[in-house]
């Protein structure tokens, strides 16, 4: 059971535009990371549960705020944390950290769904492996 | 004078990830092409404003909701308006739209800065010909 | 039949790196466009050959050398023609012009394949629709 | 001094296709994260050869052929080595292996290159600092 997780990640070169900057988009590739790295830290594989078990993890909402420019070489501690669970959504808050300081701050809502056979996406509830091992952070403060 | 532009944008192989639907990572590629775009249709080129005029547009917040799952080789609509100016922000809205059924929508707000001779951009107001050149959509509707 | 196909792309801000210039790493996404819109304009659309007749396309071999600089704002006129075929294989080269000048020069092979009830990739002949559609172009000089 | 270097790269979902693969794109990415960790390990920051001593290194060819599937969650040991180094270029190349095997395998040239005053890249030595710190591998075989 774990309601949070800590990844540092490199800024690589390619992450860079020519403003000098990390390009904004990269904040939500770092995004998919962080969460992928919490899941697996829980023993949860994605994939497992897409084949096996017909549950995939659509987004529904991803968003970012950009308060410090951060560049190439730099390290990002990036802490993502649960914030709420509904029936089939799970809600996450990332915040990526520089030198201490806070550089960026995400939210992320995820459904879980199933596949119908003709390929329709469907709600359906957490499954409860998930449902078990992901808690809401004590810290949460859920934003509506 | 102009506040919405529209964008098509076919949906690649690249941009979709293995559960067969675009990541959710490209929307904000789109998003980023679609405002590029607007800027070129009133011959506001950032470029110039960049190297010219020390006048850069970083980010401060993105946006994206998705709605339905779209996949390869299907046509998006892009819809950007100007939904409110600030000193130096602009808020845009973004529809993407597939056979007439809006399927995702974002909000993206950039900022205009200087940089510093070290470096360090601060915020600046946006540049008259910019402020001249871009309207509030008449049909916008602040969420604050 | 056709043996070549062209196409205009934009270059956007975010294909660009903090040396200025576009990163070398989108040519391959651009080569990835072009032999899509390739296939397109034949009528071949790659997600029925996957889906109804189990053919992919995986690729075998890129290649790319980049010889002049190209940045935002700049429009690449990107020429494929197909180089050789054999059985199960396609052999394309890429030419990126730039202002009238090849500012880098591609080559790509893609290998037909199926997938087995187990997600195997067993190579296959090139199907007949393809082969027909498709010509060696008699401009094309095959370096082996 | 070293002429080699290891990394390890996790797979993630957005590095897939609708194929269930990595898309062949990415190999460039992991090339490029490589050749900077490799640099990074000798203590050669590409950052202050940009902008403490006007060397760039824009790539002059990059090519990869792809042997065998990978996809999300497996993890590459990506090895880089020196095969060659000219007056201003560096000859890399690369091995991406999975559970032991090479899935692909890639090529990369690299040249220094200086900025003029109005922006233009002009071709220079490999400057002393990396040149020492860069041996070509002892086992390298150099295809021309």
């Amino acid at each position: 059971m774990a309601y949070e997780y800590h990844y540092r990640r490199k800024v690589y070169w390619q992450d860079t535009d020519m403003a000098g900057i990390i390009h904004f988009t990269n904040y939500f590739r770092y995004m998919e990371e962080v969460e992928i790295e919490f899941l697996s830290s829980l023993d949860l594989d994605p994939l497992k549960f897409a084949h096996k078990h017909n549950i995939w993890r659509p987004r529904v909402s991803a968003q970012c705020d950009f308060k410090k420019t951060v560049s190439f070489g730099d390290e990002l501690d990036i802490h993502i944390w649960v914030v709420k669970k509904g029936r089939s959504s799970i809600h996450y808050e990332i915040a990526y950290n520089h030198d201490g300081e806070e550089v960026a701050h995400g939210r992320l809502v995820i459904a879980c769904v199933s596949k119908t056979p003709d390929g329709v996406m469907q709600s359906t509830p957490i499954p409860p492996v998930i449902d078990e091992a992901l808690q809401v952070a004590p810290f949460a403060e859920v934003s509506e």
